[in-house]
């Protein structure tokens, strides 16, 4: 069977996701509101995000003319060595990739703002309705990505007809997801750490009260962050997977004169949205159901669909069941890191109980332990990584000359297949989260706080397993993109006529000085953002200082006065912007230096470096921080002293410095990866013929 | 020349140093002492230290003697399939690493704790007379420790013939090392944090106050720590820097029939210790000197008599000027990695100061800026260690095959050479802050606090720097034992007639698999390690709490009671070691099973993996705890509102956070690197023989 027709295929499934993300669209929008303050408040939130985001995509427009223009000139190869076609269609693809995410996240936003109002009202009349208003509204964001990023990827190889484009268009992608998730996470702590500071330390009032003037710009923190920024980084990953499988498959698959290669990466991820949409649809949970569980049931039956489609498909179409099994290995191991990584979360387990217990001694033994239960539990992560490319490796090597690291790469698309699925899961999280702020600023009392924290706990739970998830996920992709790498690397050699790459001996001590920067590099990067989250707080704080100091009765909360919410909105949008920027910049100047000292083999190890301490931080950070995080919880919930003891101010201490771990730092790698790998093969050819060594 | 007077002119230069090691002692003995309060005291921190190290050394001696009977019947062969002298030679040697070890920190510990007394009463008389006794206390450790560890490998060498025996050596001293450092360590920071946390935290008494029952424990604990761990775990550089050399130098000299290569590194090894030698009996203060200065002049006098010495050789006996380079090279970078250390944790700079004023939020923006400060100064130390192992390679290339990686394991060999002169200055900091202790405790007036304070200030600036050298070095050493591990491979593969290996790629997946788990180990390691100090001090600080209720006037001081000093001590000792044998047993179990699943090549990436990410850990660990204690120091200097203040109270958080980081765990992921390395190195042999893949 030709390509074509599972080109087709993957174009009808999104288009599919397209009308089953309006329908529920326009099911969230008529669940019934009439709470006036709620729908103030709500516009606000929505205000705010929309502001937020078109200064966010303001900047990144002229960041990505720029990008574009250079590889107009530049890429694949010099503009003035021919192949003027071959450029126009990369600058293309590239914005392509930029446009194709943003309007996905653009859609989540707008979805997200309206739902959360739905979900908090809905919790008058129960758990069932209430979750339902949150869950589909975040179904509306996963349907919208993974339906993007199919549909592009599909556009852009039928259209040109050329792998290398598609590397434009997963690189615009990233660019994307830099602004979205950095400038997102940058922007969420800021605002929460400062509201936190002023309102609940030094005032003493509650959360998202409405007197302190960070409270909207905390609320639109979580959708710029969580949702856009995750939505963003997930289109990233899922774009780039695809991308290295494909890049891998068109090139098999000339050398066997067939196209039996690609049609499976695109049989395989259409699959996974079908999946994804049937799971979606069949969500549910009872009338005083658990919505953890809910949750949790949904992904597995989407993986057992995903299997069997794929199994059939791979019957009926006779594909290599080795590869089928590559994807598989990959869908599980998946599963399963996102359960280890509940374990070091989850608030009924041995290291949430061990760190909660230690915070009565400090805040410093908060720290020490939540630090050594984060750094233990990248240890499964890493291991079930290994494992699952190890798999997939050996697993199809006796297929022949390339299966076998086109295998790494099905394994990542098969990790990643139930993308969908997850980031409806995830985005769940902050409209509920925003749900029971509303419930708190409209007043709906006690009965219906209750209802929209259990909701809340239950996306904090999910969210830790998400996150490993799509860590896991991005460490398979990156693999393979080193796989992409190289086989970039072999195309332009081939043609300039010069040699090759076989591999990356590490006792090669060009490699091995590469790997030692590039190692580095995540650290510095994540270390950029958190000093930019701790500049931009101290900048809000003293703005809400401000407030309270010359706005006459704001402190009182005097009927009638308000904060200037505004400001504190502007303060974070445009320093998560100028903080982010130097980050991003310091990570792909790192990548040409490394490039042009020592050439491809520099940066093959620059990548591996990149890739592995990469993931040991965003594994460490985004697990650390979410043990505290929920250590507060559990502290809260009248464990050792609960609140106000000496163990709640000391968990306190650990949530606010997990905040921009989890939220900031840890997740933002995932991206900052991905965009390292991209710039080192677009720009193979150049480091092939430029370079000291 | 033959090979045989380069080992006996190291022979010589190691008796020189014992020889002037006694003389320094006899000077520091006959110093001045005469306060009774301060030889009891002194006389308790030395009986103190005395239990632990015989404590230590009896469950080292079982750990190794088991280590010894397993080498016996495996190492290098099983010893059924004949071989049994070279397997006795193996584990006499390994008990000869675990011994000549023992005995330099036995002598450290020794003179260190005479020492101090010394030098706490010749404050007294001025900063000149302390100083002295003080740098030269330390200078008998250095001496001690250099001397035997070139006089151990020499004597290896000559006796067995046969560099795997110095593997065995070398694995013996790690073996001791990684008790030493990391059971040290633990004991160190038990004491410390349990001292502080009830003493200051709690009762508001002052630091070293005689009625705190930990302040005895606290003291022996900076003998046992950074005399003998610092001490063990230099030593163990060192001769692992030295065989992995030889190692590779009787390779080449094999080869082309001659023995210049081995001669060239007794020689270079010989003229460091002799220049060490040298720069500790120039090393003066003037009357009202500035003793950081006397420090550091005379490192830089070290390096450069080195430097010229090595010079005269090569150009006397002839040797090949590359490598001569490739050793300088090694020595220039390791200087200036400990200075870019020292910017990260000086108190003139920038980092302290905005840690400083960040302690003004509150102890989550103390921590979040170490850490992230922490995070960036990982980056030059990783470029300067990328540099020197690529120039390295680069220059000595083209002499011929097989001498690039000689070439890194002599900028190792370089970069170690002034370690006699970094273990004096780095002995002379705990000397000097238990002189301080000691003049705190009988009551030697303020003007001798003000003295022993600027040497202990010097003391801590100093440690940073030495510390920062000491990573490098390790790091610089592990790569060169790479080397040495493919060395021992391909010996084996030769003899068992199978392929060996031409190095390790990346893109093979056994490799990948072994990175990846690699680099999860030191993450592992700290984590248990830092668990261990949080659980011991949970038992001290109960004991504390139990002593001053149950003992009758110790908190108020009356004359004549005591609190049980001893009891405190002994649960340091008992749980350092309890909590340090699982750690250990976790890397060595890891590289087993990664050993036996993948074999050669999964253990050649499950070392780079170790490598990178240990070198990342050790680096941010100990300068972000650097950076903590240093920005307390600052602020209780009188800056961001001195003592008392809300940036004091977070600084104080920042510091117990940062204890465990610098003196713990950070520096022991050096010995952890080393321990596994060897691991491999010995049992090539068997992982080529045995393993699933």
């Amino acid at each position: 069977m030709n390509v074509l027709w599972f080109e087709l295929f993957s174009i009808g499934v999104a288009i599919a996701s397209f009308v089953f993300a309006a329908w529920l669209y326009k099911w969230v929008k008529k669940q019934p509101s009439s709470n006036v303050k709620i729908a103030q408040v709500g516009k606000l939130i929505r205000q705010g995000a929309a502001t937020f985001l078109s200064k966010e995509y303001r900047v990144l427009t002229r960041f990505a003319g720029i990008a574009a223009i250079l590889i107009l000139l530049f890429l694949p190869k010099p503009i003035w060595s021919g192949g003027f076609i071959k450029n126009i269609t990369m600058a293309i693809s590239y914005i392509a990739g930029t446009v194709f995410s943003a309007i996905a996240g653009k859609i989540g936003i707008e979805v997200a703002t309206i739902s959360n109002i739905k979900a908090s009202e809905a919790a008058k009349n129960g758990i069932k309705p209430s979750f339902m208003a949150g869950f589909r509204g975040g179904a509306v964001m996963g349907m919208a990505v993974v339906g993007a990023s199919l549909l592009g990827v599909t556009a852009v190889l039928l259209v040109t007809n050329n792998t290398t484009a598609l590397l434009g268009f997963s690189f615009g992608a990233s660019s994307l997801a830099l602004f979205a998730k950095a400038g997102g996470g940058i922007f969420t702590k800021t605002a929460d750490i400062s509201a936190d500071l002023v309102g609940k330390v030094e005032l003493g009032i509650p959360e998202d009260d409405p007197r302190n003037p960070a409270v909207i710009a905390d609320n639109v923190g979580d959708n710029v962050g969580d949702v856009a920024g995750m939505g963003a980084d997930l289109f990233d990953s899922n774009v780039a997977s695809m991308s290295a499988a494909l890049v891998m498959a068109v090139a098999l698959d000339k050398l066997a004169n067939n196209t039996v290669n690609a049609s499976m990466v695109f049989c395989y991820a259409a699959l996974g949205l079908l999946a994804s949409i049937i799971g979606v649809a069949m969500a549910r949970i009872g009338k005083n159901g658990n919505p953890t569980k809910a949750l949790n049931n949904s992904t597995y039956f989407t993986t057992g669909i995903y299997a069997v489609l794929t199994g059939l498909a791979t019957f009926i179409f006779g594909f290599e069941w080795r590869i089928w099994g590559a994807c598989i290995v990959g869908l599980v191991v998946g599963v399963i890191i996102g359960l280890t990584t509940d374990y070091f979360t989850d608030d009924s387990k041995k290291p949430v109980h061990y760190v909660a217990k230690a915070s009565q001694s400090g805040p410093a033994f908060t720290i020490l332990s939540g630090i050594s239960y984060g750094l233990i539990s990248v240890l499964p992560a890493m291991i079930g990584i290994a494992i699952a490319a190890l798999a997939a490796y050996k697993l199809c090597e006796p297929i022949g000359y390339g299966y076998a690291m086109f295998g790494i790469s099905m394994s990542a698309v098969g990790m990643l297949s139930i993308v969908g699925m997850i980031i409806s899961n995830d985005a769940y999280g902050p409209i509920v989260d925003n749900a029971r702020g509303l419930a708190e600023m409209g007043n709906l009392g006690d009965d219906v706080l209750e209802i929209t924290d259990e909701l809340d706990s239950a996306g904090n739970t999910v969210k830790a397993v998400t996150k490993g998830f799509a860590i896991a996920a991005a460490g398979l992709t990156v693999i393979a993109l080193l796989g992409a790498f190289m086989s970039e690397v072999n195309t332009a050699a081939e043609e300039l006529g010069v040699a090759g790459l076989t591999g990356f001996d590490v006792m090669d001590p060009v490699v091995f000085f590469g790997m030692l920067v590039g190692a580095a590099i995540p650290l510095v990067f994540s270390a950029m953002l958190m000093l930019g989250v701790d500049r931009n707080a101290q900048r809000m704080i003293d703005e809400i200082h401000r407030q309270f100091r010359e706005i006459v009765g704001l402190k009182e909360g005097r009927e009638g006065v308000h904060p200037e919410y505004d400001k504190c909105i502007e303060i974070a949008t445009t320093g998560a912007i100028k903080e982010l920027i130097p980050a991003g910049l310091m990570a792909i100047i790192a990548t040409l230096v490394v490039g042009f000292v020592g050439g491809v083999a520099a940066i093959g190890g620059f990548l591996v470096g990149n890739i592995v301490s990469g993931l040991l931080f965003a594994l460490f950070m985004s697990n650390a921080g979410g043990l505290w995080d929920n250590s507060k919880k559990y502290i809260e919930a009248g464990n050792e002293g609960g609140k106000g003891s000496t163990a709640h101010k000391s968990a306190v201490v650990g949530d606010t410095v997990g905040d921009p771990f989890k939220d900031t730092a840890g997740p933002s790698i995932n991206t900052q990866i991905t965009v390292v790998s991209l710039v080192a093969s677009l720009l193979s050819t150049v480091f092939l013929t430029l370079s000291i060594f």
